[in-house]
């Protein structure tokens, strides 16, 4: 069983978008155990990614995949790992630098997302990369 | 007032995306008049397309864009254009080519995104583009 550790700042606020990443997660379930930690603040999340060897950060100047890159990747990632794989979202505010510094940068698109968007669309990503790593019919 | 034209194929499926969407479409009332229009199947989306002189296709090979940029691009389209314009996103097969040999193509992300959640992500943008304009807090 993969593992997946999400840390965050803030609850996800919006009701749709708890929806739309519980979709996502329960599709998961057979294939990634996710653990989503969402810290009250910055310095909290910052004392949550220090007690973490390795952790892959989310920010608009990161690597871009496009989703079969990113599958590539994430299984890479993973193989490296023991199966354990810690990414971190900013908050409204983004990374702070000593942050990102020890972490590996990867983009999701150059445009700036919300954090809260950026939840659902990496989790909704990292779905795709399962199946297009498993050659379902998910992504044609 | 500023005009917007969404066409795709099918209804936006899931209620939290519904919601979403919403969401961003009631913040855009006071500046962009939204018209969705979303088509029973491709060959209805081809037909609506057809009628139009000018429109901008979502497609992953699209141009891609950080938020100042496409806020810049889409307010250069709106005044090149007499204020209106035209989205077009395909069904989950994407694009037909001979839609995207008329249409100007940009990107999200070199990621692909379900058809849905593009819509979702596209609207946040219009947004985000329009608040960059106005020098708002919303894109720090």
């Amino acid at each position: 069983m993969l593992k997946l550790k999400l840390i965050g700042v803030g609850k996800t606020k919006e009701k749709w978008l708890h929806d739309g990443m519980n979709e996502y997660i329960k599709r998961l379930k057979s294939s990634v155990q996710i653990e989503a930690m969402w810290a009250k603040d910055d310095a909290q999340l910052m004392e949550w990614t220090q007690k973490e060897n390795h952790y892959l950060c989310m920010d608009p100047s990161g690597q871009t995949f496009t989703s079969e890159e990113f599958s590539l990747f994430l299984m890479r990632q993973w193989e490296a790992r023991g199966s354990r794989l810690t990414m971190v979202i900013g908050g409204a505010e983004g990374l702070k630098p000593e942050l990102k510094q020890r972490g590996v940068l990867i983009s999701l698109s150059p445009l700036t997302f919300t954090h809260q968007i950026t939840r659902l669309v990496l989790i909704e990503q990292i779905y795709r990369a399962i199946e297009i790593d498993k050659g379902s019919l998910y992504h044609k």
